[in-house]
């Protein structure tokens, strides 16, 4: 599958003068970055490339991306297959999700005899934040592309893959691969998750899927799988699932089988695309915890009380400090710090301070996890609480919680560049958490 | 209560030279704006200002605040009677909260002797966008205050009502009056709530607390309230519970005695701190709704089915537009374009049919709310689109949902300045809508 993100030749079919238009602006990505050829028999030249009428003209590639209206489809692909090209990314729509079954199967059948292996049709294609490769129809400017890393996104909804590659783009993750597939008429979910398993810059793998083709080799594949793997399915309800046929053409099918299809599969099933990188941005930035035990650290009484009561309701165990801890703490820390879970550093709390009770906590064999709440809006700490939380960073998982305005906002994003996760609320860190945790045991 | 919030002198008891001792910060949000006292026996001048001895040299005021340390409180309180001042925020901790349930029986003594009304002690006291009045210790630079509006937001946590505060203050929507009340020696949560429902300032009602000390007059008072009441309840685990002993020394009780009696009052409960600001939101910018029965439309498949699924698995109906929408849609529409609910504008959807899609369903007896999906990564949509949902504005509650980048930020904000509310998530937009719904059936 390697030609799909890193061919050495493309050509898009399709290529229109109108700026606006897929072919104009998927040729427009990539023509700077590879060696791209345009095709299109009624223009001569395109952004100052000369432009070829058809397959005939250009030497082989490795890489053919189709990008014009439904009624051309079969006959490219055709085409593709006596030049001999074996990759293809079929953007165009019109197929089973609109009721055209039959020519859906035409299409199969095509790719079939020529031994083509299809992204599409109906989709965004493929997105490659490393090696640049990138045949989405969006601009830039309307979709800000996600800098390199190790996350990578299975979508079969081209829409929700491009909204969360523009999300993630303002986070600091970072990004692999992104798949839409949209119909998945040759080559499916379950491909890609196989070929992903193997992709050593994909480290965690998250998907969003309507149906799956063929449930049996998707656990088998997944449950081989030694990373992590995060799902939300889309047509969860009965009247979501009925809207998934004329989306991209599945059967959605009973939830309840597909839960426990992924629990057999050792997959994590998000609640909503937040939680799919909630959950994410853990594996990138965390340790690995040795149990699930957790200490809070706050200086906001009832911000504690809140993180206390989603961890009981969702069911995370609170940690119990060694007496250790607790003595030391004792005399060094102001009598008015309330040493318990939660330990309430109170609103007068300074850097040093939660230095001191970090540090404790980072050491103590009883604890687990630690969730860091720091209030930015109280008097004694500032942005040096930073490198405060940097200096115990990769010894046991910590997750910082903050929630506020303007500098809350730049103080998490300084953490979060530091790799250090940060949410705003108790009930979505906890969740992640769980999940994220639970994956290890 | 007004000499809480607009009163015509202050004296400020414990103003330090130290610009982040808690007095000295108050003292500076407050000595612009209103004729205000300094008290200090062992300083002569503070920013300028001349500093009095005692209560003894300055004469009469409609509102003292105290933030000496603990040990001089009572004595303070004392004087404050003699002088005749019957409105005190006493900010200063180290009553119940830590064990000292003699202290503080002394403290509300006192109050009661001299027949004084106060707000705390160990809170932060008050802040009122409208007149300014404002008694929170933490500094503008780290807690932006919000700007006048309609929602006004009781909290027995300081730290969570100073987060939200700050938080509030980037949103679009305004605030009022907020009261900390800490420990509620004297005045508590249903005397706040007593007064906000006849403040013509507040339009909704917020409230985060740990206990309620008199469940059957609050029920009274809430019942009979008008406007809505968004309740979130910290210690509702019976560890998070227990913490909040040492916070504000409430008994929190059972979470289930609490949602019983919130569900008599008639008041909302959120299930997180977002939760009250989402539904207070939806308050704030919508006309009240006819019905519950929700039309959705989208220009991206996934995220309208992953509406769909939320508003069928939370409860919410979805709408059966009439036969009419749907035949003149059919025929001024692109036959691409699925006429149903989702309705789903396809990705090469235009503001003009956005525009024909959104008055078709406004004028749809059929439907009472419009979830009005738009993925702003779509090549043919731009900020018109703005306009174009303004236009409609007002008729029928309109409920924007978006997820992006910076651009899809930029321009959220921009609906959210218009008081067009916009959601992320389709699991919050669902959750916030059905409960802000509810309250009106």
């Amino acid at each position: 599958m390697q030609n799909f993100f890193t061919p050495k030749s493309i050509a898009v079919i399709g290529v229109s003068k109108e700026p606006n238009k897929v072919g104009h602006i998927i040729f427009k990505n990539l023509y700077h970055k590879f060696k791209t050829f345009p095709i299109n028999p009624k223009e001569k030249q395109i952004l100052g490339e000369k432009v070829y009428s058809s397959l005939k003209e250009i030497p082989h590639v490795d890489l053919a991306i189709i990008a014009i209206p439904v009624g051309g489809v079969i006959q490219a692909v055709h085409e593709c297959g006596k030049k001999g090209i074996k990759h293809l990314i079929i953007i165009s729509s019109g197929f089973k999700e609109i009721g055209n079954i039959h020519l859906e199967y035409e299409l199969a059948k095509a790719l079939h005899q020529h031994g083509i292996k299809c992204v599409g049709p109906n989709c965004l294609g493929v997105f490659d934040a490393h090696s640049g490769l990138d045949s989405l129809f969006l601009p830039p400017k309307k979709l800000t592309r996600p800098k390199p890393g190790g996350i990578s996104f299975i979508s079969q909804s081209g829409a929700i893959g491009s909204a969360v590659l523009d999300l993630l783009a303002e986070e600091a993750c970072g990004f692999a691969k992104f798949i839409s597939y949209g119909n998945g008429t040759n080559l499916s979910e379950t491909d890609f998750l196989e070929y992903l398993e193997k992709d050593p810059q994909t480290k965690i793998i998250c998907m969003y899927v309507e149906g799956i083709q063929n449930g049996k080799r998707f656990i088998e594949v997944a449950k081989k799988s030694k990373k992590p793997i995060i799902i939300i399915k889309g047509g969860k309800s009965e009247k979501g699932a009925h809207a998934t046929l004329s989306h991209t053409g599945s059967l959605a099918g009973s939830y309840d089988i597909y839960k426990g299809a992924f629990k057999q599969a050792g997959v994590i099933t998000a609640d909503s695309l937040q939680e799919v990188f909630h959950i994410a941005k853990l594996f990138v930035t965390l340790p690995k915890p040795k149990g699930k035990r957790v200490q809070i650290i706050t200086n906001g009484g009832g911000y504690g009380i809140m993180a206390t009561d989603e961890l009981e309701l969702q069911g995370l165990p609170l940690a119990e400090m060694t007496s250790k801890t607790r003595n030391f703490l004792k005399h060094h820390v102001p009598k008015i710090v309330i040493i318990s879970n939660p330990m309430d550093l109170v609103g007068d709390a300074t850097n040093e301070r939660y230095g001191l009770a970090l540090k404790m906590c980072v050491d103590d064999k009883n604890i687990d996890l630690i969730f860091l709440l720091i209030l930015h809006q109280t008097p004694l700490i500032d942005e040096n609480i930073i490198d405060v939380v940097k200096a115990h960073k990769g010894k046991k998982p910590i997750i910082i919680l903050s929630v506020g305005g303007k500098q809350t906002q730049i103080l998490s994003r300084k953490f979060e560049s530091l790799h250090l996760p940060v949410f705003a609320f108790p009930r979505d860190a906890v969740s992640a958490v769980k999940k994220w945790a639970e994956w290890y045991s």
